[in-house]
């Protein structure tokens, strides 16, 4: 595999990046709602946690039965057996990036996994 | 541990997400580079892929010594044997997402590992 891949994401059309990009450790989306839509079914995942990056506007995310509200430059992650629902604000649509990784996966990073020069 | 966690992040200092939001198949940093600034060293990774996601500015990353420029919403997956130094532009610092994840970990994602309902 070539040793990086980048791709340019704009616009409101969901993108799918594990297989743009090739990603092996996580799939990653960026997403758009506009506003007063809402993903239109609750999910929850077998072994992958996710967090949602809102890259602009509103919206609330329900958990479990919780309203979190959700805007610009939160980071929220999300455990895989959670019920979750997201809905953008009735005023605002939302822009966002979820990053699904497998609950667990990580071993080391930064220092402990970096090698420097 | 909490079903979710949530952090909002602004500001220029960098931000390591891991403990913040308890994160278990991810390392998220949330960084800024000012105008004409460069992590000062180059780098690499034992198992780790990176994904950088490009918030706002301009730059260029040095892969392998093939220098590879940078924009608002670029996403560039790198490999973890890739030698890589970032550079913000010299008229225009660079704010970044840096997600590192263990190479190859993800198994089924989105429909294989949801569940709906």
């Amino acid at each position: 595999m070539a040793n990086y891949q980048k791709l340019n994401v704009t616009g409101d059309e969901r993108v799918e990046l594990h297989d743009k990009i090739g990603l092996t450790g996580a799939e990653i989306s960026v997403n758009f709602l506009p506003a007063g839509a809402a993903v239109p079914f609750v999910h929850a995942h077998k072994q992958n946690e996710e967090v949602y990056i809102v890259l602009e506007g509103k919206g609330r995310m329900v958990i479990d039965g919780e309203s979190v509200g959700l805007s610009a430059n939160d980071y929220l992650r999300v455990s895989p057996a959670a019920k979750r629902q997201l809905f953008a604000d009735s005023g605002a649509g939302i822009r966002y990036i979820c990053i699904q990784t497998k609950a667990g996966s990580l071993e080391g990073y930064t220092s402990e996994d970096g090698i420097i020069g």
